[in-house]
């Protein structure tokens, strides 16, 4: 296929960004066409969170653009879960046994503003703002767009359109209403919202709270989150029910009902936020939503990628880790030499569908472990045997969270069921007492190994039935 | 609640008439409102299969509306399925061991007529024809209506409007649209599709083929089916992958393709087509979907029934059945005297979601079934087997296929949970030699007891983990 192709790319998010980069780097010529206006010039939120948990999976996607050593700059570790208590107690539950593994803070404005950069900087990439895709032609491919400001219309064409328009996607909906395409497509919402709050920065321009962990209030069906921003704030995030439960969006509307329930379900929370019932108030509530589908592509003339594709809750920190490992699996699909773009965008969503099919699953298991488990004894007990294997046997043993977030070796699919059969083994292990202190680290290992395999074994045949 | 309420009923066709004969029955004041002509009036094909399978929860709801007598002279007993080997062989596998449990072939078309004719007889029920849905509001509610033929529009308002317009209902693509409400919502298509052929009557009026049996065809992946008409015809369905595997709808197109792949695999029903060819040109390949969603009800305005909340793929036969089941359960709820249509809807949903979940996955289950395991020895041996504990101990033992078809006092969820680990346990003693033909008929019935009774134990532990 020749070099020279064009590719319009619908969206300029953190997804649109690196992919628009990464086929400019491989030599295409492309339109990047976004809603919005330029975030660099304007204080604009995207209605999204503020900042991210930036991991292996999307530092590959960076790698392969070359940015690896530039977001260095942008980044916080965070090397654990600080659990908070009722009581205000607090404890580390790190994220790996080894020194070397953790997640990072980062900021999603200053990290989209560097892609565009990057992108801009390159001759064959054309960027425009405040365009908004209202229709398309999908067999064509035709993108139609409307100024924010003109209101003036515009038809756009290429040899292929590209949707990373993220979880509301005009690109998908308009594969929605093709009554000549069978898609397969589900949205399930989450009973809960979230509202973003924050912790100003200490007043010597500091940290109020430990700054290189992510913090989590769990308080069984409800939670509280903060991350760190480079000012020296928190970004805190409120998981909370809409209507079931005791206290919910729906009942919490009084300044004195906030102020209470903040007191006695976060109160070391509630002493640094001063401006609470402000920014409960001034904040919206947004929704939780998984989004699936496919195929990804209607006869190689369009393709969805990042939230647009996969929109997943944010519970294991892999939205846009899983955006970026999408531009990298697309490139070493390229690399294949394929001669139709047809067959690119099958093999593509062949080698990547299970596992996004797979991280949306897992993200909402997570929610149950942070919001419930972490504050669990039995869960805390697998922590530290999980954080012992993987210090003493770090070739030997990965548990679920170091499998999804550190090895990108694997696929999210396989970390999956490993992981997921790995977690049961050790409960089983562990409410049996089968995993008596006489036991050296060594043979609680083997136990666990061993008891992993055979459930894993049973899972195969009961398939095989 | 006052028994003189208004309820607008979007879609006649057979959820729609019988909720529109049951609610009427009770007192409401009904308006029935189609898209299509009055079908006792015009030779349509509503786009939909020509006969189905009635069986014990449809007729529950037809019962209700004191219909159990009438539908008795438009029913012909299928007692087990009939499969046909590549060489012509065949065998009756009976769907219960006891000899009153059939299911019943039964035309969609004669059927909706007398629900149309016994809805249209009541003084409370106002039906129009020819009327499109075109528009909602879910708060008000109000519905907008255009007529076929003369293309006016005209509003129509009611204390609740329920849609019951199909699997590509416009009610749910409203509330899909709402942006104030989280509706979570999946369509899944399946890789083939259905084309309906036919067997003519024999030429003395009579059947070619036995009457009263379902006929499969199965050859693993694809596989043809066909169901009695009062005639003495019948409609055969094939059921083929749209792209997959060497024989599929993309290429079979020639006349000598389709002739020459029928003579192949389905060679007694081949001799039985000498108008293949026609009807394969002529009638259309329809999809194979599965449509959830959830909440059914937006503020107690708006309700969805039948396939427009839960459409599924027909390999159990259940479609209507749930449908009709529907009306029944929803009876049930108004017997409770709630104070309000939110109320009612909430039960209603709460009540029975989990059920048309389940079925929708039984129904998936069944495909496979049908189209490779009812041609495996395991699966046969597993049949014969069933057959003999229904045959024998009536009391202790019903397979899944009789737990969903004939069990109408237990839900679908239920019956999905028993019936698969039933198979699970029977299927691993199979393999395993364990129901050795030393064993006495009872002892290996309490055998597969005791293996579904542990399994079910060992799926309770795991969820609690």
């Amino acid at each position: 296929m020749a070099q020279k192709e064009h590719i319009l790319i619908v969206g300029a998010g953190l997804c649109g960004s690196l992919l628009a980069l990464r086929l400019a780097q491989r030599g295409y010529k492309i339109s990047l066409v976004e809603k919005r206006p330029d975030l660099r010039k304007t204080d604009i939120s995207a209605g999204r969170s503020i900042n991210l948990a930036l991991s292996d999976r999307g530092i590959r996607g960076l790698r392969l653009a070359g940015l690896e050593e530039k977001i260095q700059k942008l980044c916080i570790p965070m090397h654990g879960r600080m659990i908070h208590d009722k009581n205000e107690n607090t404890f580390l539950s790190p994220y790996s046994g080894l020194e070397e593994e953790y997640i990072n803070s980062i900021s999603r404005g200053d990290l989209n503003a560097l892609l565009l950069d990057e992108a801009e900087a390159l001759s064959n990439v054309n960027i425009r703002f405040n365009q908004e895709c209202i229709a398309l032609d999908l067999d064509k491919p035709e993108a139609f767009f409307r100024d924010f400001t003109t209101k003036e219309e515009q038809k756009l064409t290429a040899d292929v359109i590209i949707g990373t328009d993220g979880a509301g996607s005009v690109v998908r909906q308009s594969m929605m209403q093709d009554k000549d395409f069978l898609f397969s497509f589900s949205q399930d919402y989450l009973q809960h919202g979230y509202k973003e709050l924050s912790f100003k920065p200490a007043k010597n321009g500091g940290y109020q709270v430990e700054k290189n962990a992510l913090h989590i209030w769990p308080r069984g069906e409800n939670m509280l989150i903060a991350l760190p921003n480079l000012d020296g704030s928190f970004t805190v995030t409120l998981f909370l029910s809409y209507e079931k439960g005791l206290h919910n969006f729906k009942n919490l509307s009084s300044k004195e009902e906030i102020e209470a329930y903040f007191k006695e379900q976060f109160p070391d929370a509630y002493k640094l936020m001063p401006h609470l019932a402000e920014e409960f108030a001034e904040n919206p509530v947004g929704p939780l939503g998984t989004v699936k589908c496919s195929p990804w592509t209607k006869n190689g003339k369009t393709l969805l990628m990042g939230d647009a594709a996969h929109a997943i809750v944010p519970f294991y920190g892999q939205g846009m880790n899983a955006s970026f490992e999408d531009v990298a699996v697309l490139d070493q699909i390229l690399d294949k030499n394929y001669s139709t773009w047809e067959q690119i965008f099958k093999a593509y969503e062949k080698a990547r569908k299970k596992d996004t099919d797979a991280i949306a699953d897992l993200a909402i298991d997570n929610f149950d472990e942070m919001k419930a488990h972490t504050a669990a004894p039995i869960f805390q007990e697998k922590r530290k045997l999980e954080t012992a294997f993987e210090q003493n046997y770090p070739e030997q043993y990965a548990s679920k969270y170091r499998l999804v977030t550190f090895r990108e070796d694997i696929g999210y699919a396989e970390a999956l069921k490993i992981g997921r059969t790995q977690d049961k083994a050790i409960l089983k292990l562990l409410s049996a007492k089968n995993l008596d202190n006489k036991l050296s680290l060594q043979e609680k290992l083997n136990l666990v190994k061993t008891k992993t395999k055979n459930l894993l074994q049973d899972t195969g045949v009961v398939k095989q039935l």
